[in-house]
């Protein structure tokens, strides 16, 4: 078994938002698709340990928006790596109401889908949970976020409830290589000898020979040498959270 | 509901075969996806009335190729809009054996998966079938095909019994104007006032404005004066088949 083939498995970014009992809750997931035309619906993978899971099945609902490619990354650190049962993921954010009675976020989206869950499947850790498409709209005349585009844009991995993590001792190499790998044509890649950082929180890894351009910090700069109040990108996470990779 | 939201949604396309008795079957999808990591399963959305569900229900196993970004397109022709029932699609094609017993497809191919299935979802229209990955491996250090790559290259929609068909009169406007949506940023697009011509087998449309490079068929060339032996480049069918858009 080769674990680096998932990587060869194409998706977009999606942010999945429900509501119970005035509970709002919502996450980003790569694993949501159209499976039938008539009438259209839609299936996402949801981990049984997720808060939003159990929002989305006692409700029978939920929204779908698709991310555009230059998502702002507060949404993706709000979204993505925090609990809904921690914080209201949705203040500051601009959302509608759809007639399942699912929130529908509109920041950072070129389109939406308003679904009512019509079957639930056990997947075993998670349940794939199926959605009549009841409404959907077009916000923004943009390209879509793709999961390849952000993974190699961010260096990220699935966090470890999405269907799609992967142990990283099971890809066998480095992370570097993997997306040497997925840029066919540059042969001319420096690989880095210095010491890269993850953020214990969401897995992002700060190259010191990128920097973080979306910080400020230029390229070459060693981890050490950023300073004190630099906080991760994409979950905002304090320097004491990096941990040498 | 806006119809155009679902080509927002981004996939890859992958060839999925399967055998039964001797009889083997494969055919283009673009909803293939992972539902769960541990163990590692994905779920394929079929239609009910395609021969190779019936191949991959009885023989309980599928493969799964993940499909190159330049595929070549005598497999999209045979395994896309081919059944399996009425001709071999498998002679001249390189495969392995999977342990599950399916076939799997290596050409034009950047990696595989080979699936064992766990269960079966009646999805009205489909079956959303699910299949644990027993073995998997990576082929070519290439870019995966995008179903959104292959749908503004050769200008092509799901056939009907994809999960992703979406009849013409409910996308309001025509493809011409979506394909502008899809391109944002190319505001000098030139609006195409001659005939142009589908094949009514597969569903390409012959532009004359850009002729048909993979052909030999230079831009600015009328359907009328096509040579007499033009086929179709994806299907192969004869100019016989075209009618005028």
């Amino acid at each position: 078994m080769n674990f680096k083939a998932f990587h060869k498995m194409s998706y977009g970014l999606y942010l999945i938002a429900a509501e119970h009992n005035g509970q709002k809750t919502g996450y980003i997931a790569n694993t949501a698709f159209q499976v039938t035309s008539q009438p259209p619906q839609v299936a996402i993978s949801c981990h049984k340990d997720n808060f939003s899971t159990r929002i989305i099945l006692d409700s029978a609902a939920f929204s779908l928006s698709v991310l555009k490619k230059e998502v702002n990354m507060k949404i993706i650190g709000d979204f993505g790596f925090m609990s809904s049962a921690e914080m209201s993921k949705f203040s500051g954010i601009n959302f509608l109401k759809g007639s399942s009675g699912a929130p529908i976020v509109t920041d950072s989206a070129v389109a939406w889908f308003d679904c009512k869950v019509t079957q639930s499947v056990d997947l075993g850790s998670h349940y794939l949970i199926i959605g009549e498409v009841i409404d959907s709209d077009i916000l923004l005349d943009e390209e879509p976020l793709t999961y390849q585009y952000y993974r190699e844009k961010y260096k990220m991995f699935s966090p470890k409830n999405s269907p799609t993590y992967i142990e990283k001792s099971k890809l066998e190499e480095n992370a570097q290589t993997i997306f040497v790998e997925e840029k066919p044509g540059e042969t001319d890649v420096t690989y880095f000898d210095g010491k890269r950082y993850i953020c214990a929180i969401c897995g992002f890894v700060y190259d010191p020979e990128e920097g973080d351009p979306t910080m400020g910090i230029a390229p070459g700069t060693p981890f050490e040498e950023l300073p004190e109040d630099y906080r991760c990108p994409v979950c905002n996470a304090g320097k004491e959270y990096f941990q040498e990779e």
